[in-house]
């Protein structure tokens, strides 16, 4: 392999259509993992290559707890880079997970993404992030979908048992509890919460087909 | 929506084929990047999907270094998750890449990663990481290509002119020069770095054919 042949091959990156970042939030227990799971559901058998990016693929492995870390990498690195509940470790993991979503979206998938990501400036970052790599000015390459359901439901349904034990103070700093969520000033689709997950899902494939974001 | 619907949804994950990792190792200047966006051009000719995570769509995003962070989120926030040379930085650059490629994997891609990764420890915990959260034992979902190039031979081509840099004092640590690159011992893929692009890429090709890593 002589320096011509290397040089070549580098400027010929594969062109791929680029995907997009489809990015859930709202309230612990609102239905933004179980509308996700459905809209990733329905994108697979239209034959579109999507993922959902949730707590249970990534608090394992990329924004996994300093107790996680610790046995496999040490004391000392665990407390640097393991993620807790902290307001700086809260921001790092919308960061990570923004990055990652902004890869997927390169690689051409559908990143469906579902975290309570209550701030927004967190969200808008990510939305930067995602708009600035976007190589077409005219894509929608970042949707916010602000899943929308009162918390007074949230708690009824509470699925993992988190808003009990917060209301007990077992958890500290909870999100609808004594920590703020803030919604979306201008998602580009807010969802009804109450209304069946089926027609919530509709409505995102919907709009995915309204900004030719589905293949066929 | 009611909770039933909700529990339903959530036990209705997609069915889909796991992709696999392709982890390509060796000395800055081995062609790594290159054989990498080869095999990625000719699996994308072959209609598969696969991606290549290499320091140009990583170390901008996912690990970013102190100086990229610091304007956005801070000094203390930089100096906390931004990723440098020390030790532990290096450790974290290559279990944050392993983590985004295992999760690449579950989504169906071939992930082709291209980085130094000159430490044994740091490369088996990704591997592990793999085999772990495969769901078919006899499916080789880490594959290790260790891009064997004399170091005279990386040194002569020096892309980017950090071997010069090295000889000179100006980088610290640079594998090869005053850091060490430990060797895969028993890696899927032994490539003789000196070959041309081409070859190398079809070996990897055939390899994965092999293992019916390809769908057609």
């Amino acid at each position: 392999m002589n320096e011509k042949t290397l040089v070549t091959w580098h400027n010929h990156s594969v062109d791929r259509k680029r995907g997009c970042v489809v990015w859930f939030t709202g309230l612990s227990g609102s239905g933004k993992s179980t509308v996700a799971n459905c809209v990733d559901a329905k994108l697979h058998q239209l034959g579109e290559a999507s993922f959902v990016l949730d707590g249970d693929n990534i608090r394992h492995g990329l924004n996994a707890s300093p107790e996680l870390l610790e046995p496999i990498h040490g004391g000392e690195y665990a407390k640097r880079f393991g993620l807790s509940f902290g307001p700086q470790d809260r921001e790092e993991n919308i960061r990570r997970i923004g990055c990652v979503a902004e890869v997927f979206c390169s690689a051409g998938l559908i990143a469906l993404t579902a975290f309570v990501s209550p701030y927004r400036a967190d969200r808008n970052r990510v939305r930067d992030l995602v708009s600035e790599t976007s190589t077409d000015p005219l894509s929608m390459d970042f949707v916010e979908v602000f899943v929308d359901t009162p918390i007074e439901i949230c708690e009824q349904r509470d699925p993992k048992g988190l808003y009990k034990k917060a209301r007990a103070g077992e958890i500290k700093g909870f999100t609808g509890i004594d920590a703020p969520y803030e919604s979306p000033e201008n998602p580009e689709l807010h969802l009804d919460g109450e209304l069946p997950v089926e027609e919530l899902a509709e409505q995102v494939i919907e709009f995915l087909r309204s900004k030719s974001k589905l293949r066929r």
